[in-house]
């Protein structure tokens, strides 16, 4: 709502498992505040965050100097084939759609491979009717494109659709696809990410530039306000899990960062003579 | 049971979703008798069954002479990688179940293509966690390998095997895998297999011979009589299925090759001035 990106009437309706609004919520804690949302000044806002990814764990580093959030776009796809029976039917005769299905997994692994720093998964696979006697006749699944330039996305998206005529002819497979999700790449504001990586080289950390492959509050609030973000290294590159850890010297070091690049800027700022605002 | 596969007591004790037991349900339609199963004695044993599969129709034959049923073997495999967020993961540093799971199905299809008549299937898999937006780290299939041969049968297996470690390795995958299930191959009575086919060309139907891809009566009856099966085309190859068809004049061909066999055998018989009876 800060940001623009959605309604604040909309994000207030929203309610929990419990049928709670939003709305309702933030005054029960006595968060709903006074000022209109949207209205306070910002010169500039800075994010500290654990990688979410194994990049700066993999590669030693202490701190990600995040320069902005990649686009990203999701497909559903369906192969159409022929059920048949395992022993029945000679392999000549099958109409397979998990084969074109696994051939299309690969193909996608081998678009992400082609298009650095780009990612292409497929995370999501239904085959059907998943019957271990049964040689699958439909394949539904999901493919996840990725990558910080859109022109990039495009043409990374252009090699999987022509993947699919490619794959699915030679084995008898029809094919239906569809985009039905896309956000555009973030770049953050390049005042705040120089105040970031001249706050590591400061400190003395060891840091290299990072592309976010999650959606995060600074994205958001760039919309309306110069912002940029900090990435710290986490175990394995693993999140939204039980096993998420940072130590607290890999925090430390990130707090530490994000103080030098908050007077940084604020250093810049005094020199320039001036403020930015949030929305004027 | 009449074949020595199974015990008595076991298939009587059997029960259907109502509780109601195979025995009682025997006694129920009045179909349990008298005589004790096994002794009843049979000098030969045909069975008249659609094909189940696309061959017959496919090279427009009227008759399969079935020689025999294929042997038969069921795999579970696990392949197990890493969770891990697709857009935080670049391809370089993923360990990709599903990947790895994509490849080996496409191995496991060439295996059926290198081992002719064999057929080599995955026709169950799940992925973990299924969700789209996650690397996935686990994924469970499938494996049915069939081949009339025996012997090939083992080089089937072999191949797959040898895939594991050689698709997974390279992708940072671990393997489990189990064979849970086989059946031996069967080789029908050569008499009553030469009287199927002297009985198609005495009717002058299109013929060839053909292995059986699914079990069947007489593959059991064949442990304790000379046994042989007729195929006739059946739609698309489509069984066990609202879509399942052949046509009266089809069927009407199977039933006459069936009687010429039966006739053929008889005579035969006769020659030799002897009868063959199921457990002496």
């Amino acid at each position: 709502v800060f940001g623009g990106a959605i309604e604040k009437g909309w994000a207030e309706s929203r309610t929990d498992r419990d049928g709670v609004t939003f709305a309702a919520a933030l005054d029960a804690i006595g968060y709903r505040g006074k000022e209109r949302c949207g209205e306070h000044p910002l010169s500039a806002f800075f994010e500290l965050h654990i990688e979410q990814g194994p990049i700066l764990e993999a590669e030693g580093k202490d701190i990600g100097v995040v320069t902005g959030v990649q686009a990203m776009r999701w497909y559903e796809v369906t192969l159409t084939g022929q059920d048949a029976h395992t022993g029945a039917t000679p392999m000549g005769l099958r109409k397979n759609a998990l084969l074109g299905a696994a051939r299309m997994v690969d193909a996608i692994d081998a678009v992400g491979r082609k298009h650095p720093p780009g990612v292409a998964t497929v995370g999501r696979i239904e085959n059907r009717p998943n019957s271990p006697n049964v040689v699958p006749g439909e394949v539904f699944f999901m493919v996840d494109l990725r990558h910080p330039d859109g022109h990039a996305l495009n043409s990374m998206e252009s090699d999987v659709r022509a993947a699919l005529p490619t794959i699915c002819e030679p084995l008898g497979l029809t094919f239906s696809e569809q985009r039905i999700w896309e956000q555009p790449a973030v770049r953050f504001n390049e005042d705040c990410v120089a105040a970031v990586r001249r706050a590591a080289e400061l400190t003395g950390y060891s840091a290299r530039d990072i592309v976010s492959g999650a959606g995060h509050d600074a994205a958001y609030v760039s919309r309306v306000a110069p912002a940029a973000m900090i990435f710290v290294p986490c175990l394995g590159g693993i999140s939204h899990n039980e096993a998420e850890f940072s130590s607290k010297e890999q925090c430390a070091k990130g707090a530490q960062v994000l103080l030098q690049a908050v007077l940084e800027y604020d250093r810049q700022l005094a020199e320039r003579g001036g403020t930015t605002k949030a929305r004027g």
